[in-house]
């Protein structure tokens, strides 16, 4: 199978012009599919309105058993049916997943370091057959950012890690193409000039790039998991944003494409 | 195929050893099965944590928006996803739904007469071909009393109605039996003695015992719908307590039986 896998984050979820624009588009696309969405400010919203104090680390969700009951409703429940019903009103059969759903992404709860993180779900396997069988029947899974341990405990896991996951597990056995939507076109040598997207990067050159810092600071956890996943098989990672699909339906170059 | 559909209504998901009890039993059915499940008391406790006044009209819930968001969250996230992921623990391969995910239950919006139940949905169409492709799989469908309309618009739906709908569906092309599991072990000739289940009743026997009062007022709403989906192709409806499960995995005869 020919597999697209995209991965939109919070900003896109959050605001519902772009998301309705991401989806029309996303809609639009032939063949089989995935979509990984990221979990946005509805979360933080509803710790807020249920009166949780949010947990954070250097800027990290520290996940206590009482917001992981709110991030699984947020991003399990609203988020991703909200997603689903979306993609259905735009003819585009979608079903909804989080990674015990199919048992599609077994996790364990990570090994507390310097911080403990709580609830938070480090990805041990994927398992595609349940994914390859709803598409095959021409539907799209849609995937919230929660796995489990297989063991009765839900995990909140960040939706990068869980597009990179899937889609080098499914480039085992199949042609996968992997986009990050962003808020930029692609990578770009100049920050403040959107028309200059460094169109291929391959990923022996990757640490050239960062020692020029063409790649700055920002972008290098994508570039990672990019880099993670082109090594595992995938075919290419493409980063784009909303607009840069409009240019994939037309067959036009789109944003930035890394490569082995 | 054969099919067995359970259906298990609040008080089960609200009890956690109820719960547990009866997912250790369902996950040692063999063969095709799909759970349907009610939401419980999880949706109101939400809505007073957030201090959104719950509307009722005789006892019905009134689903106006603020409402709805609150249930797709508490049964399509908190309660379905728990299910699913108890289920995993089990080993018993499970995948969440509502009715938005894989299109399996279209619906309609309540027609204003007398009461506006706000987002409440009718069931219009079920749609099996997705329900089919995983339980060909070996895995389970757990569905959540969620429907929509496919115009975007996520819809609050009774989970008897669901499970009915979808085993009368599944009826047309497999060998399906339902059960619904309640508090009883069966309809009782004698409301005070669990011994006096009545085994097996006819369709045509129906009326009869309203007449004569062996079916009490608060069992009518369970045994029209037995009645509806029997008269729709469903090979049997069996009412049933979680003991029954137990009966039912060492072929002893289970509650109540209700056939053509």
């Amino acid at each position: 199978m020919n597999i697209k896998v995209f991965k939109i984050g919070g900003q896109i979820v959050d605001n519902e012009a772009d998301l309705a624009q991401f989806l029309d588009l996303f809609a639009q696309i032939e063949g089989a599919k995935i979509l990984v969405h990221g979990g946005g400010k509805i979360a933080s919203r509803l710790l807020e309105r249920m009166h949780i104090e949010p947990k954070m680390h250097n800027g990290r969700r520290i996940t206590d058993a009482e917001t992981l009951e709110v991030v699984v409703m947020a991003y399990a429940g609203t988020i991703n049916k909200k997603v689903v019903a979306q993609l259905q009103k735009r003819r585009c059969n979608a079903l909804g997943f989080t990674g015990a759903d199919g048992n599609i992404i077994e996790a364990h709860k990570r090994i507390v370091q310097d911080v403990d993180y709580g609830f938070a779900g480090d990805v041990d396997n994927v398992n595609t057959a349940v994914l390859e069988a709803v598409m095959a029947q021409q539907v799209t899974p849609v995937l919230a950012p929660i796995t489990h341990d297989v063991n009765g405990q839900l995990l909140n896991t960040n939706a990068d890690t869980i597009a990179n996951s899937v889609a080098s597990k499914l480039a085992e056995n199949h042609e996968v193409e992997l986009f990050y939507i962003f808020d930029k076109p692609g990578l770009l040598r100049d920050i403040n000039d959107e028309n200059s997207v460094v169109a291929n990067i391959k990923v022996a050159a990757i640490d050239g790039l960062i020692d020029d810092e063409t790649i700055f600071t920002g972008m290098l956890p994508k570039i990672a998991n990019a880099r993670n996943a082109v090594e595992q098989q995938v075919a290419k990672v493409v980063l784009t944003n909303i607009a840069g699909i409009e240019k994939l339906l037309n067959n036009q170059p789109v944003g930035t494409t890394i490569t082995l």
